[in-house]
């Protein structure tokens, strides 16, 4: 039984079909499903027929399919069923224009910062997956959710946890914040094991069950680095105020430490859906079907410094971190090139460090983040730079 | 130079010569002494150069010995000063009255009761950091607060902790509390082996330095057992919202779970100034001068469920907490009896547990903790019950 009716409040995913859009939706069933809120706009990409069902299932106003070659195929999925449906860029902006007052942003990559700056600019609270928006465009992004009055939450495990610490009435007394980094697969492999390791082992994350470029990433820490920039952005800090400790359990998700000695932590078990109700339902914690922690069988949470002489990518960060500007553009561009050219087998695993900091190097005087038309120009211009280091590299090879 | 000057605030430390009292002078020089605060009372009990020297120093408006006997003592050692003196229980009640707004409770045992409840009856902010307030007359106490119209904030560590976990935002949200126990001196003894310990090896405990009864009491258990009373009363949980966990290095001072599977933990160096501070400036932290945790350094933290049949204070607390009434006063009341006893070399160490559950027993039928004349005629009465109990012991072996 019910005691208290609320309104029904009306959500937006943008990218639905995703693990994350996937997880939302089952937080949103666990909490009342349709009784409860109203969809608006759910997004995907390929899988046409995974964002018809979904759509189909919640009464979604509108789906939207990225790639316009699907949009009949969708048509088709949905017709007779009320859903409306949009596909390409100008169907994703529609999306994100609707007038839904909580919108998840889970589309990955540099695709998601235009639909997710929309959404932001009229004012619907958002709930951030994705990275693009902090990292590359941080001051942009933050500053648009500022103008426009909504509210940012982040969904990444660590920044939620860094939310939930931060108590807002201590914001004060804020004196660093502690991201916790799994340390991934490669966490005691020596440098020299680290050159020849080959995709499908640098796929399989210990702890959660991820996408190819986040396993690639959080195996090279090149994930730790990225969200260094988000925490940044997220909560306002200076480079000296973040750090990072190897933790290969991933239950600590992160720790705020305050001028009193005090340290505050969030832990949980590996699931999505715990930090996406707390974005969806916040400042109240929903009631949720998840695992709890049982302390007498996790036994023991183990913590070691990072080494970044094997994974640069932290070293990085803070040289990212401390130009400003569009330098973590360039680092998000050069690693999602370099990236690339590891699953390809063109490059080594730790060359993509190598292909970041040269990158890096060649654009270090390439001035501030002032508008969304230098973010894409940059970023497009870090992407041909780190092909051509790729390349120069290929030749020596 | 400070910005915003405030009104000082006037504070009364009862108990101030043992380690609670010295740790809240350091806190309240750190944060700006007399020019921050006004001292209303401080009051000790034999150490009467100590107490005089803290008054004169912070310039307090009173000063009283709790023994009567050094009345004259503490009044020359103060002399010419401009602070007041007083004596016995009269003069603590006097200290208890003065209009301070805010109140340390840390005089030790059922003494610190009479004391404490004036202090909360006139609606002063309370620091917590007596046992019995809570233990035996858990809901006078905390009725006597919420008449009064003040804060009651815990000191204890890890009764600290879940106050600063416990989001107020949030307590429709609390699922369980989880107490950190070190698990003493003895965590890893059999219990042959913790049948023959002497005083000597219970008072050593492994990461706080404590005196004498606290450490027999951590080697035991029984503290978590009263631990877990003060939780019930202080954060309104049932029995089974209480969980212990043995976590060896005193790191995680105690967590908070929630109902969206999060867990928000308590962590810092073990120095009790932290939990003062927070008490003196909350809801605000404060910047101390204490250790920072660096987690690279700690390496690990452990957890392992806590053995009830080497440590029965914990099933003995559940009979407690489940029975209500005067149960805990009559569960404190014995234990204190059996730890003299203890201490004497009457009885070993194992058969402390015995002597409380044989005393709980015998009173079981005691009834409801109606007023402080109960509280104080039970508490009488089960150590009189539990001394029985004891010379019986003696006899039989």
């Amino acid at each position: 039984m019910t005691l208290e009716k609320k309104p029904p409040r009306r959500l937006t995913i943008l990218g639905s079909t995703g693990s994350i859009g996937v997880n939302t939706l089952d937080v949103v069933n666990q909490l009342g499903g349709r009784e409860a809120f109203e969809i608006g706009a759910l997004t995907g990409n390929g899988n046409i027929e995974l964002l018809a069902e979904q759509a189909r299932a919640v009464g979604a106003k509108l789906a939207v399919t990225a790639d316009e070659s699907q949009y009949m195929v969708l048509k088709d999925a949905l017709s007779g069923t009320g859903v409306d449906v949009a596909a390409g860029r100008s169907g994703l902006d529609e999306a994100a224009s609707l007038d839904a007052d909580w919108v998840m942003a889970a589309i990955v990559g540099t695709a998601g910062l235009g639909p997710t700056l929309t959404a932001a600019a009229r004012g619907a609270d958002i709930a951030l997956a994705n990275k693009e928006c902090l990292v590359s465009a941080g001051e942009l992004f933050v500053g648009a959710v500022r103008a426009g009055g909504g509210r940012l939450i982040p969904v990444d495990s660590e920044h939620s946890a860094i939310f939930q610490c931060l108590d807002n009435g201590q914001r004060h007394a804020l004196e660093r914040i502690i991201l916790t980094a799994s340390g991934g697969p490669f966490r005691t492999y020596t440098r020299e094991q680290m050159a020849s390791v080959t995709v499908a082992t640098a796929r399989t994350h210990p702890n959660w069950s991820m996408g190819l470029k986040i396993s690639v990433g959080s195996a090279s820490m090149f994930n730790k680095a990225l969200e260094m920039i988000e925490a940044k952005h997220l909560f306002d800090l200076t480079p000296e105020q973040i750090e990072v400790v190897v933790h290969p359990q991933s239950i600590v998700h992160s720790m705020v430490g305050y001028s009193d000695g005090s340290v505050i932590a969030q832990l949980g078990a590996p699931d999505m859906r715990t930090a996406i109700g707390y974005a969806l339902t916040y400042p109240k914690r929903p009631k949720l079907d998840v695992d709890r922690l049982d302390f007498t069988r996790l036994a023991r949470l183990d913590f070691e410094a990072p080494d970044e002489t094997r994974f640069p990518a932290l070293r990085l960060a803070r040289i990212a971190l401390t130009r400003g500007g569009l330098q973590p553009a360039i680092m998000n561009a050069a690693e999602e090139t370099a990236f690339n050219a590891f699953v390809e087998e063109k490059i080594g695993f730790l060359t993509m460090a190598d292909v970041v900091e040269e990158t890096m190097e060649r654009m270090s005087d390439c001035g501030s983040a002032s508008a969304m038309d230098a973010v894409f120009a940059t970023d497009i211009e870090a992407r041909r730079v780190a092909a051509t280091i790729i390349a120069s590299y290929e030749k020596t090879a």
